[in-house]
């Protein structure tokens, strides 16, 4: 069932304009190669608009932020808006600093998301329950389990109306009264960058290609993530490597996949 | 006879000066180690000139452009005019906003560029024949043949005077009368970020180091790309590798080039 | 005895707050992962101060530098000062221009740092010697051998009290009537970008992990940096590859680093 919204990304090449982090950015254009999508990242308020609404799907992330980038992606999630955009949010940080916690609720309070996603701490922290960020990286917070996840999953999607995915041991992604759970994955997705940045992104890819039908693809992005991980997992043990071989094997992982495989090994359960 | 384009590099050392994009400036800066160039990069206005007047060459590439590094641009070209030292333009997503295409002709109209570099959307923007880009990308329009894209090259030298050379399935290298086809290289170069980037970035270092020919020069470069993803393409395959391991086993292989194999690979016509 | 220093960072686990240069933050941010640290990067002047309350141990590198970076590293500096947390500094390009000597003059004027590390042309423009910074890269400069480096590393440490690295071929650390020399390390380090930036951002985490001892904290950082560029020279030989995979035999190697090899490959004097 999941391999469907993959192929539908391979069949739509969508082109998903990205304000992100410049941290990342490259291994965020290189995996929405790898799915089969393409990237635009452009970062200027003075052609946001424009850039956006060449594009299939709008990704913003709050890593790296600043002035000038919030007001870029003010202008072009609006502009998203009211093309009928999708337009997925990672809130990188929120909840580190007033600035990206303010900039990230004034995103909330303009732009219409379809889809956001972060760990349980950035998810917290836009509900407004005052989460305590390590940092941009999955901590200790995520051990809790899938309760508390889908607890502010739903509190999230409450104020927003948007898809909720919230990463961690498993995920979990919400809309409304359907939930899943995601158990793909592996530890050493924590020992790199990006892998949270770059699962946003996918997202909105997939959300571009599959538009009647943001739950599911918000699920078939979660489980190409974690499926990925696990097969980049077992090439870096293969060959001695380490978390910079594991970084390439997961793209290679993505850039690889098929639906019929992704479905096969993707372990999930809907509710 | 491309050999010897190589060498000088390797020989020379020469130093390049990169305004660049943040998503692919760690790539353009370890392309140009491994031709046997350096990098430095520098985008603040404050420092262009200074930064470009201990270098051999520059390179300006508009991918995330803003403001200050649009200003750091116009200086740093300016400087290198007055120095004689080569410039070489790659018109990022020129034709996908106002901003961008704006951005491009002030360069046009204040900076003499040695090399212009881009896909045929690109430079049908930069002759004015409005191209219609569609992101950063090489897209469909590069399938319409080599003729089309000598003719946009003619126009563009003639409002120029550089060599201009059109990435696509079959590149077109062009100053004045003379012209060139290179035909090696592979489609997995479209499906990393930066194969454009990474080569004009290259077309820099090889002007540098042989400025009594630029045609030459960057005859070569282009050449050296496609024999270096062709290499790589075999690598990718024979290990089960991806895009990411395709960027890698790219860089690799311009590094492990020497001119007699570039020479011997490279796939082109002069007329 | 080195061992004990990447075992505290192991255990301690700190997290690292870089205001870095965009060509290298990636390598930076999964080289701090795979040693057993985390990196958090922000540079906007509006976060930067809470953002270091957060973090056990700051770096700042003056690539790509701008006026808003600056601004964002004094105030992250001098937070880190009151609060008590080392502070790491790479002055790159420190020479190469008035903005960039000027901006590194500020630094050191306003931020105690724990510790310093650049080539010796660096080093030299921080003592007011004048150096002639070619580029970004550890240049001929820095063959001048030992002697002319340890004398230019106490002269910094007299100007500001901070635990002094040279890079070259032969490593210098200096803390008052304390030195050591590391001669780990090849010649494939220079043909990648972001060697130097990768190892301050060690030693800011080696230092965040071993607060007692800044000398040989730095000085295991920079014998990790050079035995694990020996390990990633072997490995690159081996599979045939060029400076692209050396970068991520680099990482990858200090992720499967362990104490004991790392003491019995150090290959160090101390005085």
């Amino acid at each position: 069932m999941l391999g469907k919204y993959l192929d539908n990304v391979r069949r739509e090449f969508p082109l998903i304009h990205n304000i992100t982090n410049y941290v990342t950015a490259n291994d965020v254009a290189n995996i929405l190669l790898a799915c089969g999508a393409s990237a635009v990242m452009a970062d200027a308020p003075e052609e946001a608009e424009e850039i956006t609404a060449l594009c299939s799907g709008l990704c913003l992330n709050t890593g790296t932020l600043s002035r000038d980038r919030l007001s870029a992606m003010l202008l072009a999630g609006k502009k998203a808006n009211s093309l009928g955009i999708p337009v997925a949010l990672d809130p990188v940080g929120a909840g580190s600093s007033a600035f990206r916690t303010q900039s990230v609720g004034k995103l909330l309070s303009e732009v219409r998301f379809s889809v956001i996603r972060g760990n349980i701490s950035e998810i917290k922290t836009l509900c407004g329950d005052g989460g305590s960020t390590r940092g941009v990286d999955a901590g200790p917070l995520d051990m809790t389990g899938t309760s508390a996840a889908l607890k502010e999953a739903r509190s999230l999607w409450e104020k927003t109306g948007s898809v909720v995915m919230v990463s961690g041991k498993t995920d979990v992604i919400l809309l409304g009264d359907r939930y899943a759970f995601v158990k793909n994955g592996c530890g050493l997705m924590s020992k790199i960058t990006g892998c949270g940045c770059m699962l946003t992104a996918l997202t909105a890819a997939f959300a571009a290609a599959n538009r009647d039908d943001m739950f599911g693809a918000c699920l078939a992005a979660c489980a190409l993530m974690g499926v990925c991980g696990e097969t980049a997992l077992e090439k870096t043990e293969t060959n001695g490597g380490g978390n910079a071989a594991f970084r390439d094997h997961l793209i290679d992982a993505v850039f690889n996949m098929d639906g019929q495989t992704l479905e096969r090994r993707a372990d999930y359960e809907i509710y």
